[in-house]
C-alpha cells in the first residue's frame, strides 16, 4: 500500500516521511485502508518557502482571484458532497445527516461565501484616512498561517475550507494546513478540490498546501519559523499550550482555541418556571455531538434545593435512557475516561456513567457526575477539567454566596449562560452574579445553551485564556475572524500611484467603507 | 531625608520599601535632591488587589465620569505647566522649549482630550449587532493595565497621562503606573493631578495607582498576575522581553513596543536631485533629542557612488559641527557606547564620532558608522543592534542586488522610508524594494524621515517583531490604541435591559456608530 502524497509548493509529491499513520472509523472501531505520511523537516521548509513566495505574489494582487478562489472550493465542496459526507462519517463517525451532509456541509460552503464576500469587498482591513495629514493605513495580509485544525469538526472548522482558513486566505494570505491526524481523507479531499480551485482562480500555487501530520517538535518549528506570518489552531489544551510558548519566544502571533467547560447558571425562578424544559434543554445541547463541542455545557451551577434535586435526577433519567453514540476516536475515549477520573478524585461524586459503553466503535456512557459548592471551591482547578465528550459535572452550591464564589473562581472559558425566570424574581441575583461571569467569558447567553456557534459578524467564539491565548479576538464571524490574520501597515506620505488601491482618494469600488477624518464612509475622498 | 510615598488604593501612603534611588539631572551630571521609594510584593500585591476592585467598578460605569476625568487632568497639567516643565527638564535634559513646554505637553494634553472624546463617543469598541439572530458585541474594558513608561518622553508617553494611560482609561480600566526611574519626579507631580482628577470626576479611588520602581522579579510577576488585564510597555528590548516571557506565560496580554533602527533608503535619483535638502533633512531628524526616539532614523541605505560620497561627507560635516546636547542618563551614554562599539566589532567603521564628548552631564559625540553591503550581510544580526542616541550607520550597497539582499533581511521595525526623485527616476526600482520593505515595518513613509510620531487615526506607532511584541496594533492614535485595552464580548440573546446601553436596541446618545446588519450606522435600531 502507498503512502499518500503530500500538497507542497504547488504539487501533490511523495513525503519525505519519517513515517506513516492510518486514521480509524471509531463507530466500527476498524482501521481505514489508507496510510498517510509523517512529514519530515525538509517538507515543511519547503512548504514555508513556497508559503513565503506565494505570500508576496498574494501581497500584491487584487482580492478577486481571492474571491473566486473562495467561491470555488465552496462550489466544488457541493459537487463533491456525497464523498465527503461518506468520508467524514467513515472518520469521526459522525451522523451523516443532518449532521454532516445538513447542517456542517452547508455551514462551511456558507463561511467560504461569506469569506469571498469580505475579501471583495475589503471593509474588513478597516482602511483608514487622515485628509489632513496624508497619513493613511489598513490591516494588511500578515504572512504564511499555518492552520491546526481540530478533531470534532471534519468541515467547519478543517484546517482546508474551515473557518481559520477562510478567514487566513480571505485576509490574503497563503494557508499550510496540517491535517488533524482522526481525520486526513476528509482533508485530503477538501485539499484536492481547494487546489483545482487556486488554478482555477489563478492564485500563486502554493497558496494552499498540506501536511498530514509532522513530529511535536517540527510543529513548534514550524509556528515560531521566520517565515510563518501567524498560526490558527484549534484543539487540545496541552498541544495547543506547547505551540503558543514556541510561538511567543519567537514573536510569530499565533491564535487559540483550547479547552472550555462553558458555565450554565440555572437560577432558582427559572427551574421553578420551566424545569421540565431546561432539562429538555439541557439534555439535548450536552448529548449533541456526543457532547464533542468546544461550547459544550459542561459545568452547570445550581441552588441547593428540592427543584435542583428533582433537575438531577430528571438529566440522570435521560442521561440513562439516551444510548452513548460514537466518540470521535479512541483517544478521546481514553481522555474523557481520564477527565472523569481526575473530577472524581477531586470529589466529584458519580451520578450516572463513568464507564466505557457498550456498542460498536468508541463509547462511554453518558456521564453526569454532581459536587458541593463547597467542594468545587476547595478543589477548584482540578473539577475545572475539561471532560471533553458526554460528561458533566453539576456543582450544587448551599447559598449565593456560594455560588458568587463559584463563579468569582472560574477560569476563562469561550462561554456562560444564565437561565433565570421571566417574571423577574431571579433578577436581583442576576444582577449581583452577571459582573462575576461577564469578565470570564467571550460569549454570555440568556436562556439559551452554549452549542450553536452563529456564524454572525457579533459572534464571539473566543474568551478569555486559557480557553484561547488572547481575549481581543474571535475564530467565528466574519469580518471580525480575518483581522487576526492581519498585521496593520501605515502609509505616511506615500505618493498616490504607490498606496493599496483601497487607501487612494478614489477607491477600487463603491462599496468599501473606510473611516475617513473620523467617519466612516463609502466613496471617493472630495 | 524622608521617601516619597506610593499611590495605592486611593492614598498616597509609606511605600513597603525593599530600598530607594534617586534621578540625576543628566545635563549637569549631578544627582536631584528627592528619594524614591523601591517597592516590596506587599506593595504590588495592594495595588492589583485595589485595581481588581476599580476595574469592577469601572465596568459597570458609564463612560462620562472617565471622559471628565481624562480632561480634568488635561486642564491640570496646563495649570501646573511650569513646574512640570521644569521638573521634567531637570530629570531629562531636553529643553524647555521648545521641546518640552510647546511640544511634547501639548502633545499630551492633546492625547487626554482625543481619548475623553473616544470614551464619550463609545464607536471606539466597535460595537456590532446582529438583529435577525439578536447577537450583539464590542469591546469591553480588559480590566487593570500596568503602564511602563519609557525614559525618553517624560509626559507623553509617561505611565501617568502618556498615551498608553490615555488608552487604558478611555477603554474603562484602571492603571497601575510604573515609573521610569529617570523621571520620578516628573511622574510624582503628574500622578498628584490624575489622583485630584480622580476624585474631581468621581472615578473609583484607584482608577490611578502609582509604584516608582520594583524589583525585575516582581515586575514579571505584576504582569503575569491573573488580576491583570494587560500590561503596556515601551523601553529597552532586554527589559521588555522579560516581561513578554512572564506574562506570554500566564496567558496575560502585553503590548510592547522595543527597539527600533527605522531604515531610511534614499535611492540615488533622489540624491541626484536634492543630495542638500536630504543633508538637512537627515541630520535635523538624526540628531533631534539627541537621537533619543524610537523613531529616529539610526539606518540608513543607500547605493556606492559619488553623490553618497558626497552626502556621507556632508553629513559627517555637519554631524561634526554640531554640538552633542545631552542624554537623558548615564545609563543611556554607557548603552550607546556599548552599541556603537557592537557595531563596529560587527565591521562598520566609524566615520566621526564614537566617543565621551565634553560638555556638562552625559554627553557623547555625533556618531556616523559605515558599512558595506556585504559586511552588513554577513554580520546583519549584530549590524541592526539599535544605538539608542546620536548614532547612524549607513549601509552602502554595491548594487539594487545588494541593497534588495539587505532590506531582504532587516528585522521588524516601527517604521522603514524611501525617498526617491520626483521626475521618476527611481520608480522602477522603488517597485522591485518596496514589497521587500513594507511587510517589515509598521508606518512606510515617502521623502520624509521617520521621527514625529502624529496622533491620528492612521497612524501606527507599531510594527513586527521585535519592534514591538503583536504586528497587529498600535501604541500612538485615537481610537485604535484603545482596542489593546479591551476584551471582545458578546451577548448572545441577552434580554434587552441587561445590555451594555451601547448595545441597545436605543443606543444612550445619536453620535456613536454600530455595525448593524452589516452596515456602519447611527442611531436607534429600527
Amino acid at each position: 500500500m502507498t503512502t499518500r502524497p503530500v500538497l507542497i509548493a504547488g504539487a501533490w509529491r511523495a513525503a519525505g516521511a519519517t513515517g506513516s499513520f492510518t486514521a480509524m472509523n471509531p463507530a466500527l472501531g476498524e482501521m481505514l485502508p489508507d496510510l498517510y505520511p509523517i512529514s519530515d523537516w525538509a517538507d515543511c521548509e519547503a512548504a514555508l518557502e513556497a508559503a513565503a513566495a506565494a505570500a508576496a505574489a498574494l501581497r500584491s494582487s487584487p482580492p478577486e482571484p481571492r474571491a473566486l478562489f473562495l467561491e470555488a472550493v465552496a462550489r466544488r465542496i457541493e459537487a463533491r458532497k456525497d464523498e465527503l459526507v461518506e468520508m467524514a462519517h467513515a472518520e469521526t463517525g459522525l451522523p451523516k445527516a443532518p449532521r454532516l451532509a445538513e447542517v456542517e456541509l452547508p455551514r462551511t460552503t456558507g463561511q467560504l461565501r461569506q469569506g469571498a464576500a469580505a475579501a471583495r469587498d475589503g471593509s474588513w482591513a478597516l482602511p483608514t484616512i487622515d485628509t489632513k495629514l496624508n497619513i493613511r493605513s489598513l490591516l494588511a495580509p500578515i504572512g504564511p498561517v499555518l492552520v491546526f485544525g481540530p478533531n470534532n469538526f471534519p468541515f467547519a472548522f478543517n484546517s482546508v475550507a474551515g473557518g481559520d482558513f477562510v478567514a487566513a486566505i480571505a485576509a490574503g494570505n497563503p494557508v499550510i494546513a496540517k491535517a488533524n491526524s482522526s481525520h486526513p481523507g476528509t482533508t485530503r479531499l477538501l485539499a484536492e478540490e481547494a487546489f483545482a480551485a487556486v488554478a482555477e482562480a489563478g492564485l500563486p500555487p502554493a497558496s494552499v498546501q498540506l501536511l498530514y501530520r509532522t513530529s511535536h517538535e517540527h510543529g513548534e518549528r514550524l509556528v515560531a519559523d521566520a517565515r510563518t506570518g501567524a498560526t490558527g489552531y484549534t484543539g487540545s489544551r496541552a498541544a495547543g499550550l506547547k505551540l503558543k510558548a514556541a510561538a511567543d519566544a519567537a514573536g510569530r502571533p499565533i491564535y487559540l482555541e483550547l479547552s472550555a467547560v462553558n458555565p450554565v447558571v440555572i437560577l432558582p425562578g427559572a427551574l421553578a418556571e420551566r424545569g421540565k424544559a431546561l432539562v429538555d434543554e439541557f439534555v439535548a445541547s450536552s448529548l449533541m455531538g456526543t457532547g464533542q463541542f468546544c461550547t459544550n455545557p459542561s459545568l452547570v451551577l445550581l441552588l441547593a434545593g428540592d427543584a435542583t434535586e428533582e433537575f438531577v435526577g430528571s438529566v440522570k433519567g435521560r442521561f440513562e435512557a439516551a444510548s452513548p453514540t460514537p466518540l470521535l476516536s479512541p483517544a478521546v475515549g481514553k481522555a474523557l475516561a481520564s477527565s472523569v477520573e481526575t473530577l472524581q478524585s477531586a470529589g466529584a461524586q458519580l451520578v450516572t456513567g463513568g464507564a466505557p459503553a457498550s456498542g460498536a466503535g468508541c463509547r462511554y456512557s453518558n456521564t453526569l457526575l454532581r459536587v458541593s459548592g463547597a467542594e468545587f471551591l476547595k478543589s477548584r482547578e482540578k473539577l475545572q477539567t475539561e471532560a471533553f465528550g458526554n460528561a458533566s459535572l453539576f456543582v450544587v452550591a448551599k447559598d449565593d454566596g456560594e455560588l458568587a464564589a463559584a463563579l468569582r473562581h472560574l477560569e476563562g472559558n469561550l462561554t456562560g449562560a444564565f437561565y433565570s425566570d421571566t417574571r423577574g424574581s431571579d433578577d436581583a441575583l442576576y444582577g449581583r452574579l452577571e459582573p462575576l461571569l461577564r469578565p470570564r467569558v467571550g460569549r454570555l447567553l440568556n436562556d439559551k445553551m452554549p452549542t450553536g456557534v452563529a456564524v454572525s459578524a457579533a459572534m464571539n467564539h473566543g474568551g478569555p485564556y486559557p480557553s484561547t491565548g488572547h481575549p481581543g479576538f474571535t475564530a467565528v464571524g466574519i469580518p471580525a475572524a480575518l483581522r487576526r490574520f492581519a498585521m496593520l501597515q501605515c502609509f505616511d506620505n506615500v505618493r498616490p500611484e504607490r498606496l493599496p488601491p483601497v487607501l487612494r482618494d478614489q477607491p477600487p469600488h463603491e462599496r468599501v467603507v473606510r473611516f475617513v477624518d473620523g467617519e466612516w464612509r463609502r466613496g471617493a475622498l472630495q
